[in-house]
């Protein structure tokens, strides 16, 4: 039966309830004037015969609140029917956090980037409350909304204020509120377990419900689990009180068995390794009993700031094929080398031995050691730093976990308990699939990093080609430089030592071709021939790559599959008796869960993962070539390098020797010129070195002129040969 | 009611109906061994009254193809119940095209990727018929299905064989078959206006057909419109019997009117102008009344081979901020040629005007002229060529078509009109967000654009440095090789022409500066200080930039909910009788729809559009900025080519020049010791040459001679000197 209700400005039906509580409910309605849809909470008979004041606080609450994580008040009306007031708010339509972990896609937690949303909004919609003197005191994923904005963004929202009131700082309350399972210790002690009469507590409760909030939106679990669940009260009791400082979980497997604790979050959750160190010390915080050691509000605020400020970087490590995240703090001084550290502290990679790519650059070449990590190129999961370890050229893959298995359903059609088996399968699937497009992952980043790695070494071997020809000219010019000197030298003194600079000049080009060949090789091959490209191209040829197989698009096909049966499979248990048709459906449905789980199974364990292990060898072999050829990249750059040095010393002597000979003439024309009438001391020094030289220089006048007469020789012949040959001769008369 | 049926191997309800047609229906079954879901083709008893050989074709058509894009045949079994014979196959999820077309979404045509996969599986299926000798004869959007496999992928496969038979290539059928719309003029006159009895007719149906079902998917629209629709036959007749070759379309848009022949794709047809003038030629083709104009089978598909085996090049004109599309045959040995020429017919950018680029490189740096297209680097529409016009610095952007307008309720209730108009809604709403969708991409496209060519500008700028520092070292080191060889001059003969270039080499360094300061002030402007993206980001500063505005992503969400209005409104059409409660929503729904219109109007055209108008004013100033730029790095770049090759020329004339003085010596010593006692012929050229320089040779010897005199009286004059000193001078007995 469906029945039309309206208030002023806003109309619903009762068939589209959104929720019901113990004071009434939630329904979808629409505003009269635009058709924008709405919700509608409306109160029941046992919610008019509380106090009149604590009926008017939920309106008193909502009036005050403002802020875009807490759900928005659109009106209070009346409803047209008589049936008092009722509460008109923006509509969340992406459910609450409830029914979020509720669906077998989140049973281990919900991913990363979800949970980062939440621990945002959900801290800024408490800050909001507490500057505002208000506690929640119901604080729970059924109270968190995922609103869907119209930029496609989401937005977690606090809603319910039904439990709320004012409460100053250090004020008490005495009334009992809250849901078991969120319920702070003291509170639970009182409500549920009806003891300790007396007590009263503080607006700290709702961190309590806030650290076991936040532990169940990140595992997908309770922490605090006795064996048998709610009903065991006493044992939870003893697990939230009895618990350690730094335990976060507290879980009784067997009857009346022992407490397993727990300091870390499990294996199984989504989040990364950096975050979970970050996540760990906020749950240990909130989750204290003792009020002592119990964060504050505004520790917790600040702490979260903290995180939320942090900046993220996303590197893939290439010889464990895995993608890590750094988190970094935005203020640090010396973040290149904090940066590396955090590397080694997750990947066991030391500094020096860390190879960063960013691009096909050098991480080094775009941030200087004292870059602010804001300064750092934005990376995302498919755009990370890529991490090579210069020292170690294997490559290990992680183990994975086990897999859960896959239920097994009875033979008998049970309409209640075969929608919780398919439930599991679709558990278990989406498991099956977040693998699936991890390996996937793995398989798109190892052929970008290799790809990228290939980047940097042509850009290396092809600046060192381009470099050693410009030495080349450079010391071809030189080259020349000497060997006029030398030509010099036999009209001047210094003899030996230029000539001791020519032959090293000379030299040069044997050095050099030492350098060059070796230069000129690695780029023939690595980057004419493209053999590194080429050998990877060969050695993976054989495998079948998941990206290249469509494995993502497969497993979201089978997951979808499993979950359309399993919705199959909740439609038939809503409708509690099946006629004889629909039971042969519903056993169909069976088959299907079965099969397709086989299959997604499969796509796993037999295709997807083996592909990876043998990419993973295929990399370790083509991992060991590229990294030789850097080593010795990296050594010709170091060649190279005291080659320009020695070059360039060379080239500076001879200069200097040139620039010497040159002052010593103008030197010489320079004393006889001023007639050498009152010497000075320095020019007295001169002399001396000049009066040394003297007997050279005769000597040199005598050869001289012992060409000369050669030449006159010589030129009485030419003449003659000229004339002999009878051809006209300008100026013949000579 | 729900009636369970089955066969041997699968079951399927009678409720679950996918389609139905004169001679059956189609349900979707389920195999009774895996769950797997299949579509089972049911006969009703008018079917059983057709002759036995009419009623066996379907099944031995189906058991002779085998082919990806032809809905594949699982099994042919018998109904349990006696209902004669089923035929199972796989399940195409996506519906059949007739279902794609009737979506608003695709009232203007299907999008060009979805095009694009139709005509490749279209005709695949057509030629695996062909090659069969089957004629399918009621081709046409209803029976051509969409499959999504579980790679994610779309296969569009022919369905439907009941009017499909064997016919050789020439052989011709009397029988009638096949749906008005898509029917040959031939057969539709026989068959609609019962003319011309003893027509038969040949395979070529299907080729009409195929024009008709291609027209319709590139449009949305029938290609040949009477007034009125299907019941005015004549006019029908006369459309497709008249229209001149060539024509593809005609539209009769009033009562009796005349006939709008159209010889192009209209504007609001979703493909691209480089694929609509591939395709138009194809309608022609097969839109042929004449038998002997019309295209033959091997035609159509060497023709569709053609068009699909081009590779298409995206294309991003930033002047004009348009993209477009070049498509490129692969076997052209003047490919660059070519290419340019396509780009200038699409932008009237003439080749040598075209700044081209991938990346940040100019294309012509990635390719050689010749290189085939298949080496081409891959583009996508968001990973573009770039086109930047070197002549032109203007932006203007394209006038959009007017925008078709939002219907408006009449005020009652009338369930059939209200989902028609809703439906119409939905097809304006989808155009604005098509728009939307395209002017985001235009702003993403235009920073993408920027972005490269600053890009491009600084690796230019950078180089252009770098070479102008390296040829600084090359002049410095000629430069010392010059004033060496100068010093060495005084020995020597050729004297001016040393001088000479020893005054060259020295004004080169005038001439370098005048290149490097340029280079150097263009430097720190563009790459140190980054003005050009400074620039760009202080004058884009105030543009709501759709992509970082969420424009996409609020289109998609309005349209969505004028989407879920239509359906309501589809509901309740189905539903025929409202309820009071239910005509309340009803009514509510029609508010929403028009105040979402409203709003995705406002969108596009208050908020888009303006925002990109904006953009495109800047960016004209930006690129006014950045074209001087990189016209006057273009400038550089010559200077400093020209300058390297003067720097080399005269480093060679030096090298030449000491060579020659080094010759000079040591020949003049040889030819004395040989004594010229049989001069060979080569030796008398040489003389001759010697003997002009002999006056010279003799000046100069007398210079020298003057020269030691000059030096004896020096040295004597030293001897004094030094010994004035008093010290004791080696040799001094000179």
């Amino acid at each position: 039966m469906s029945f039309l209700r309206g208030s002023l400005n806003y109309v619903w039906c009762t068939t589209s309830v959104l929720g019901k509580g113990a004071t009434g409910a939630v329904f979808q309605g629409v505003n009269k004037h635009n058709g924008e849809p709405v919700a509608v909470k409306t109160f029941n008979q046992l919610s008019h015969m509380r106090p009149y004041e604590v009926q008017m606080r939920e309106f008193e609450v909502l009036r005050k609140v403002k802020h875009d994580n807490i759900v928005k008040l659109l009106a209070i009306e009346d409803d047209q029917e008589g049936r008092g007031k009722v509460i008109v708010m923006e509509l969340c339509t992406g459910g609450s956090l409830f029914n979020i972990l509720d669906d077998p896609e989140n049973t281990y937690g919900l991913p990363q980037h979800e949970f980062f949303l939440v621990l945002e909004h959900l801290t800024a919609g408490m800050k909001h409350l507490r500057d505002n003197n208000l506690v929640h005191r119901d604080l729970k994923p059924g109270n968190i909304m995922k609103f869907l904005s119209e930029e496609g963004l989401t937005i977690y929202k606090l809603t319910d204020f039904g439990a709320a009131r004012e409460l100053e700082e250090n004020q008490q309350f005495m009334s009992l509120y809250g849901t078991e399972e969120y319920l702070h210790p003291d509170m639970y002690e009182r409500a549920v377990l009806r003891k300790s009469v007396n007590r009263s507590f503080t607006a700290n409760v709702d961190l309590w419900s806030i650290g076991v909030t936040l532990y169940h939106v990140a595992t997908g679990n309770l922490p605090f689990r006795p064996f048998g669940g709610r009903k065991n009260k006493e044992v939870m009791h003893h697990i939230t009180t009895k618990k350690l400082p730094g335990v976060i979980a507290g879980i009784q497997l067997t009857e009346n068995g022992p407490i397993e604790w727990a300091r870390n979050l499990p294996d199984h959750c989504q989040l990364s390794t950096g975050l979970k160190q970050l996540v760990t010390p906020l749950l240990a915080g909130l989750l204290e009993e003792n009020q002592k050691r119990m964060w504050s509000f505004d520790r917790f605020f600040n702490e979260v700031l903290n995180i939320l400020n942090k900046k993220t970087v996303h590197i893939f490590y290439i010889n464990r094929a895995s993608s890590i995240e750094i988190f970094m703090e935005s203020d640090d001084a010396n973040t290149l080398f904090h940066f590396k550290e955090h590397i080694s502290l997750q990947t066991e990679v030391n500094p020096d031995s860390q190879l960063l790519l960013y691009g096909e650059e050098h991480l080094e070449d775009l941030v200087a050691p004292n870059t602010s990590i804001k300064g750092y190129p934005e990376t995302a999961i498919f755009n990370p730093i890529m991490l090579f370890s210069i020292e170690n050229n294997n490559v290990c893959l992680q183990n994975d976990q086990e897999l859960p298995k896959f239920p097994s359903f009875p033979v008998g059609v049970s309409v209640e308990n075969d929608a919780s088996m398919a439930k599991l399968a679709c558990s278990v699937g989406h498991e099956c699939k977040r693998r699936i497009i991890n390996y996937t992952k793995m398989d798109t980043l190892i052929n970008s990093g290799i790809e990228k790695l290939i980047g940097l070494l042509k850009t290396t071997l092809n600046k060192l080609l381009q470099k050693s020809r410009y030495f080349e000219d450079i010391r071809s010019t030189i080259y020349e430089l000497a060997d006029t000197l030398e030509t010099l030298v036999s009209a001047d003194i210094c003899h030996d030592e230029v000539k001791q600079i020519c032959m090293e000049v000379k030299s040069l080009k044997e050095d050099f071709s030492r350098i060059l060949e070796p230069i000129q090789q690695l780029n023939n091959r690595f980057c004419v021939e493209d053999i590194l490209t080429r050998e990877w191209k060969t050695s993976s040829r054989d495998i079948k790559s998941p990206s290249k197989h469509y494995s993502n698009e497969k497993s979201k096909h089978l997951v979808e599959r499993l979950r359309d049966s399993w919705q199959h499979l909740l439609r038939d248990r809503a409708t509690r008796s099946l006629t004889y048709n629909d039971e042969q459906f519903h056993a169909l449905e069976k088959i299907k869960i079965a099969e397709t789980g086989k299959r997604i199974k499969a796509l796993l364990n037999d295709i997807v993962k083996p592909a990876i292990i043998m990419e993973a060898e295929c990399l370790a072999d083509w991992y060991k070539m590229a990294q030789t050829i850097y080593l010795q990249a990296q050594i010709l750059e170091k060649d190279l390098s005291s080659y320009e040095e020695t070059l360039f010393e060379l080239r500076d002597r001879l200069i200097r020797m040139k620039e010497e000979m040159k002052r010593d003439n103008t030197e010489m024309k320079k004393n006889i010129s001023c007639g050498f009438k009152e010497p000075s001391i320095s020019m007295l020094k001169k002399r001396i070195e000049i009066s040394s030289d003297v007997k050279n220089m005769l000597e040199f006048q005598k050869e001289i002129r012992s060409i000369l007469q050669e030449n006159e020789d010589l030129i009485k012949m030419l003449q003659n040969v000229a004339f002999d040959d009878g051809n006209s001769i300008e100026n013949s008369h000579l």
